[in-house]
C-alpha cells in the first residue's frame, strides 16, 4: 500500500490548484450575483483558458480528447475543481453533461456520436439527463411513468419530468421511459435522445431550491413530454437497456460526486479556518481561540481526511476489478461523504454567523444545493440497504 | 403539578387552529410565488379577518388593545401560528415588530408612543430592529461600532448595520447605537428612533439568505447611517440603557421564538407523516412503511413534546419569578429547541426526498429562514456558556 | 397549565432528598466494595429507618400500607431516589417487587396476597420476574418457550430464562409460560407465581454483566425451569391473562424507569459539575473553564429538564386518561429518556477522564447498569414503532 | 496512489487470521471466565506455539529477534490481533509491554537491556508503564506529583500512580517522575526503572472497572511509591528527558492502538452481522430484515473502512516523514477511530440485545475496556485542541 501520488498528478494538481485560485474563484461572486446566463461570455473565456492550458475534459479518455487518466486520478482532480461551484463547468466535466458523454461514448452510434457527443465534447452544447418523476420515488428506478410508444420509425414520448437538471439551456435531454411495459422490472425502460426543440418537449419551469430558481446551466427544471416524437435512431443502446446504462452512468458518477464533495468539504474547511483565524469575538480574541471552534476544525479535518481515503480507495478497486465488485464500496462512500460534507459545511456557517447563512460566501450556496447530496442519485437509506445486503451475504441472509 | 390547558384557552386555541387551516394556510403558496409586497391585498384583507375575529395582539396587553394572554398563554399561541410563515403577521405580532412594541409601551414616551406605537398596533407600519452589524459579533452586544453623537438637540448617528429584518418597506428603525464610548461596556450603547425617511439612512440591499432576498416584510436588509440625524426626543430609556432594553425584549422573545420553532416542528411533522403515508415507494408499499421513516417520526415526536413543555415551563417560570431568575430556562430553550427544530425539519425533508429541497412545500423555506436559528439571539454556544456558568456557580467555579 | 409543586409533596421530596443525603449515599462505596449480600445488616437498616421516616412503599396505595400517590407524585419521589443506585431498595420500590406487588394487588387471590404480597410489602422477601428468555426475543412478547403444562392440579413448567433479575436470594418467581399455545398469540401465555424452593426450579448463575455479576439483589440470574410443578392456584388472573398482565404491570414500571432515569441523569450531572468546578487542568484552571465541558453541563441541563417533563406528563396522563390512551407517550419516554440518561453519564465520564471508568464513582456503575434501557422492557426500536404507528393513523396508514 | 498489499503482508496477515480462529480465539471464553492468571498454562502455550509459527514480536526490528516490519505493516498486522482480546498478548506485542520494548531498545544501556530489555523480548516476564496519576489530569504530562531525588547514587521515588496497567504480575515499571523540578516545563520528568521487589513500591490494589478488577495482565493497578530506591543507572535517556520519551513511545503506540482498535470493530461488525443473520425476531423473519439493523451495518461498514484507510496513511506518513511531521493526523485518528469504535460496539450490542451487555460476548468487555479509548493516550479534547493549532497556523492563529 502506497499513499504517494504519482509526479505526473503532482504536476497537474498543482497546476489546477494555481488556475481555480487565479482564474475560476476570482468569477464566483459575479455569478452568483449576475446568474449564470448573464456570466457566459466570463464563463466561456474562462473555458476557453482552460482548454488552452491543458485541462479539458480530464474525465474523458484521449481518444476522445481527454486527458485520459484513471478514475482515481480523475477523482483527484475532480476535488480540486471541486472546490469551486464553477470548476467543473469550467473544464467541461461538470455533472449531467459528463455522464451523457461516457453514455454516448459507450453506446451511441457513429450518427449520435456524430450528432450529440463532439458539439458536447468541444463545449459548444450542453444536455440534460431527465430521469427523475415528481411522482414516482427515484429510489425506484424502475417504476416510472413516462412512456416512449413505438409508432413506426418514431418514438412518441408522453411524460412528466423534474431535476431534470441543466434543461434550461441545453440541446438535448437523454430521456428514461418505459419502451417495454410488460418486461421484467429492470428491462422496462430506455434511454433516448430528445433535442430540445422537438416540438411536445416543453419546458415548465426551473423549479426553485430553497427559493433559488437560477438558470441556464445552474438550474433544475421541470418539464413534460406532450407526444413528444423523436426517430427511433435516437434509441441509445437498445430497447429495455435504459436500467443497466443508468447503472454504467452512476458508477463513476458516484465518484465524481463524492470527490466533487471533498473539493466542497475542503473549500468550506478553509473559509472555516480563515473565519476562525481572523473574526475577532472581543478585541484580540479570534474565534479561533475557543475550544468548541477548534474541536469543529479537528472533526472536520479528520473526516474529510478518511472520507478522501474512502472515495479514492473506491476509485481504485474500480479501475482495478469493475464497478459490480465494487457496489458496496460505491454505495458506502455516497452516503459517508454526503453526511461528512454536510457536516462541515454546516459547522462552517456555524463559525460565520449571520454571514454563513448570505449568499456572501459560498457556503450557503453549498448548503442549498448540497442538501440534496443525500438524496439525488439514491437516497443514502437505499444505499444503506445496498451495504447491508452485500455484508449479510456471507453469514447466510439474503436481503431482496 | 397540573398539564391542563384552561377552558379559556382550548377555546382560544382551537378558533386558531381553524382559522390557520381555513384562511392563513391557503394563502401560503401565493406569497411564496409573488413575494410579499405583491400579496399585501391579500395579506390586508387577512389581517383584517384575524382582528375581527378576536386574534389581533395576542402578545400585548389589553390596556394597548391586545389579548391580555399571559407569556405562557401566548407561547401556545405562537406555536400555533407558527405553523405558517404567515400566521405571526397575520395577528400583528410577528418579529421584529412585536419586540418593538414592547420597548415603547415599557420605555417610550407618550409622544414616542403616539407617533410610532400606536400605529404599530393598528397594524398600519411595520418597524425594524437595527442592532447586528456585519463587522461585529453578534454573540457581543457590547462591542458595537455604530456611533450616535449628540450635537445640540440632535443625534448624528453612523453605523453600518445588517440583519435590521423587514427594513423594506417599514417606517422606522429602532437603532442600537453607542453614545457613551467611555462608560462601563453594558451602558455604552442606547436605543434611538429612527424614521427610515430621514436622510443619511441607507437602505442597501436585502441580503440573499441561500440565494433568497425576499422583500418587504419577508427580508433581512443591510442598511447604513451616514450622519443620520434625529432628534433627541428618539431617545428610548434613557442614554446608556441600550443594552438592558435589548435584554428585556430578548428575554420574552425567546420565548415567542422557541414557540413559534414549535409550530414549525409540529408543521414538518405534519408533512412528514403525510408523506410517509402516501407516498408509495413501490406499488402498496408507502414510505411510512420503512422502519427507518417510522424510527424519524418517533423520535420527531417525543423530541417535539418534550421541547414544547420546556418552553412552556420557561414561559410559566418567567410569568411567576420574572426573566433574571429565569435565566437559564431561556438560555437552555434557545439552543435546545432549535436543535430539535432543524433535526425535525431536516427529517422532514429527507422524506420527501427530491420534493423536500424544492420550493412546492414549506419544509425549504423553513431550512432557509430557520438555519439562522442556532444564530440569531445569541449563538448556541453564547447560550450553552450562559447556563454552564449558571450550573457551576453552585459548585464554587465563578466563570465570568 | 401550572408547573408548581404541591407543598405536601415539596416537604416529602424536601425530607427524601435530606434522608438520601445523610443516610442512603453514605452507604453506596460500602455495597460497591463488599456486594449486596455481605451489606445486609446496614441495608436493613436503613430499610427500617425509611419505614420510620414515613418513606415506605411510596409507589403503594395506603389501604396496602403505602404513600398512596398519584402515578406522578411517585414518579417526582423516584427522580430523588434514583439519585442512589440503593434509594429504591431503600424504600421498598425497587424493580421488579414493585412491578410484583402490583400485579399481585390487581390480580392476587387472597390466598396469594397473603403468602407472596403482604410479606413483600413488608419487605421480609423479595421476588422476581422471569419473563425474558435467551432464545427469544424480548421485543416479541407472545413468542415464548417456556411452557406451564396442566396436569391435575399443577402445572408443570418448562423452560429457559435469563434476566430474571434479582432472583439470587429471592423468595418467588413470576414465570411468564406458554399454557394456551393454541389460542390467539396474545392469549397464549400465563402468569404463575414458583416459590423459588419448589424442585425443578434450577438457578444457573448470576449473568455477568461487562464482567459484573453482582450478588443477591444486585444480580441478574440465568435459571432453568426443569419439570417444575407448582399448584393450579398459583395462576395469577386466569389462563392466558400473561400478556395482559404484563402490559398493565409495564405501563407504570415504565414511568418509575424513566423517572429514575432523571434521578441518575442529575446525580450524574452533579458529579459532572463537581468535577469540572474542582479538577485543575493546570494550576488554577478548572476543568470547567473549558467551552467544551461547559457545552456539556448545558446540554445536560436542557436535555434532563426537558426529560424531566415529559415524563412527568406522561405520569400525569396515565393519572387522568389510563395507559391506553398514553401509550405513544410512555413509548416517548422510554427511548428519550433512556437516550438523555446515557448521553450524560457518557458525558460525566469524560469529565472524570480515568476516574470515569473505574467503580470510584458510581458513574460507571450507571453505565454498567443501564447500557440495558436501551433494550429492556422494549428495546428503544419497538418502542420508535409504536410511536410511528399511532402518528401515522390519522394520515390513513395502518401498520400492523 | 496504490491501496494493494504486498504478497508478504498477504501472505502473513491469512496466516494469522487463520491462527487467530483455530488458536486464538478459542481460549476467549476459558480466559474470560477464569482469569487471566488461572489460564496462563494455556496462554504460555499459545505463545509458544505462535512464536513458533513466526508470529513472535511483529512490532520489533529483526536484530532485536521480531518480524522487521514497517509501521504501517505492524498497523496490518494490529488489527488481525485486534479481533481477539489475547490476540496481541498471544504474539507478545501487547501495550504496555511493546511500548517499554521500543524504549529499552531506544534509550536502554547495554545493561538496562540485557536486565530488562532481553527477558521482555523472549516472554519470559512483563512490564508496566507508571505514569498517570490520581490527582493530577492525565492530559497535562508535564504536572506530575511523583518525585525522584537523587541521593548518592540513588533514586529516592515517592508518589501515588494508578492505570499502571498490568503492574500485578509484572517484573518491572518504568516510572515518569519529576527530578527537575526548577526545569522548563518539558524537561522536568525522568523514566526510571523501578523492579517492583524493590522496597517502597507499593501495590495497592487492581482498580476495578465498571465494576470488573481483573487480574495478572488484564488489569490496571493502583500503586504508590514510597520512599523507593532504585540505583541512579536504572534512568532511561538522561535527566529530564521523560516527556520526551514518552511523546516517541506515544507515537507509534497510537498506531498500535488504533489498528487494535479496527480489529475490534471488525470482530464486533462480524459479531453484529452473524446476529443479525440468524437471531429471529418472530419465526423465520431475522433482525437482518429491519432497515434499522441493516443502516447500523451499513454505516458501520463505512465508517471502519474510511477509519483504517486513515489509520495505515498515519502510519505511513510516519514511516516517511518521521512523528513531528505526522503529528496532526496521528491526533486525528486517535480520535476519529475511538469515536467509529465506540459507535460500532455500540450498535453490535444493540443488535444482541440482553445478550449484548452479559459478557457471553466478548462485545461487553470491548466496551468496558475500551470507553477508555476516547479519555487514555491523551483525552480527545485534547487532540482535537492539536489538530487545531495546526490547522489554523497557515492562517495566521497560533495557540499555545
Amino acid at each position: 500500500m502506497d499513499f504517494d501520488i504519482s509526479p505526473k498528478m503532482t504536476e497537474l494538481l498543482g497546476q489546477l490548484r494555481e488556475f481555480l485560485q487565479s482564474d475560476i474563484m476570482p468569477l464566483e461572486k459575479t455569478v452568483a450575483e449576475q446568474g449564470f446566463r448573464a456570466s457566459q461570455p466570463q464563463l466561456q473565456a474562462l473555458r476557453a483558458k482552460a482548454r488552452e492550458r491543458g485541462f479539458w475534459l480530464p474525465q474523458i479518455d484521449s481518444e476522445h480528447g481527454g486527458l485520459g487518466l484513471s478514475l482515481m486520478e480523475h477523482g483527484m482532480v475532480s476535488e480540486v475543481l471541486g472546490r469551486s461551484p464553477l470548476g467543473h463547468y469550467t473544464c467541461n466535466c461538470q455533472a449531467p453533461d459528463a455522464g451523457n458523454m461516457e453514455i454516448l461514448i459507450q453506446f451511441g452510434t457513429p450518427e449520435q456520436k456524430q450528432k450529440f457527443l463532439n458539439p458536447l465534447l468541444r463545449g459548444e452544447i450542453r444536455s440534460c439527463f431527465s430521469m427523475t418523476e415528481p411522482e414516482r420515488p427515484g429510489s425506484n428506478p424502475t417504476w416510472l411513468d413516462t412512456q416512449a410508444v413505438r409508432e413506426g420509425d418514431q418514438f412518441v414520448i408522453n411524460g412528466h419530468k423534474w431535476f431534470t437538471s441543466s434543461a434550461d439551456g441545453a440541446s438535448f435531454a437523454i430521456v428514461m421511459a418505459v419502451t417495454n411495459p410488460d418486461a421484467p422490472p429492470y428491462e422496462r425502460a430506455s434511454q433516448i435522445i430528445v433535442p430540445l426543440d422537438t416540438p411536445g418537449f416543453r419546458f415548465v419551469r426551473n423549479v426553485p431550491i430553497m427559493g433559488h430558481a437560477g438558470d441556464d446551466y445552474d438550474s433544475h427544471a421541470e418539464v413534460r413530454y406532450e407526444n413528444c416524437r423523436v426517430p427511433v435512431t435516437n434509441l441509445l443502446g437498445g430497447e429495455g437497456a435504459g436500467f443497466l446504462i443508468a447503472q454504467e452512468r452512476l458508477g463513476p458518477g458516484r465518484i465524481h460526486h463524492c470527490m466533487r464533495w471533498i473539493g466542497i468539504c475542503e473549500r468550506s474547511f478553509d473559509l472555516m479556518c480563515q473565519r476562525a483565524a481572523t473574526r475577532e469575538v472581543a478585541p484580540g480574541k479570534p474565534l479561533g481561540t475557543k475550544e468548541i471552534v477548534q474541536a469543529w476544525i479537528a472533526e472536520s479535518r479528520a473526516e474529510i481526511d478518511a472520507a478522501r481515503l474512502a472515495v479514492l480507495h473506491a476509485a481504485w478497486k474500480i479501475d482495478r476489478q469493475g464497478l459490480y465488485q465494487s457496489r458496496s464500496e460505491i454505495s458506502c462512500i455516497k452516503f459517508f461523504v454526503a453526511d461528512v460534507m454536510l457536516k462541515v459545511i454546516d459547522r462552517a456557517i456555524q463559525v460565520h454567523g449571520a454571514l454563513g447563512v448570505t449568499s456572501d460566501t459560498p457556503l450557503a450556496a453549498f448548503l442549498r444545493n448540497e442538501r440534496g447530496a443525500r438524496i439525488y442519485d439514491g437516497a443514502d437509506e437505499v444505499h444503506k440497504v445496498v451495504v447491508a445486503r452485500q455484508a449479510l451475504k456471507p453469514y447466510g441472509l439474503k436481503l431482496k
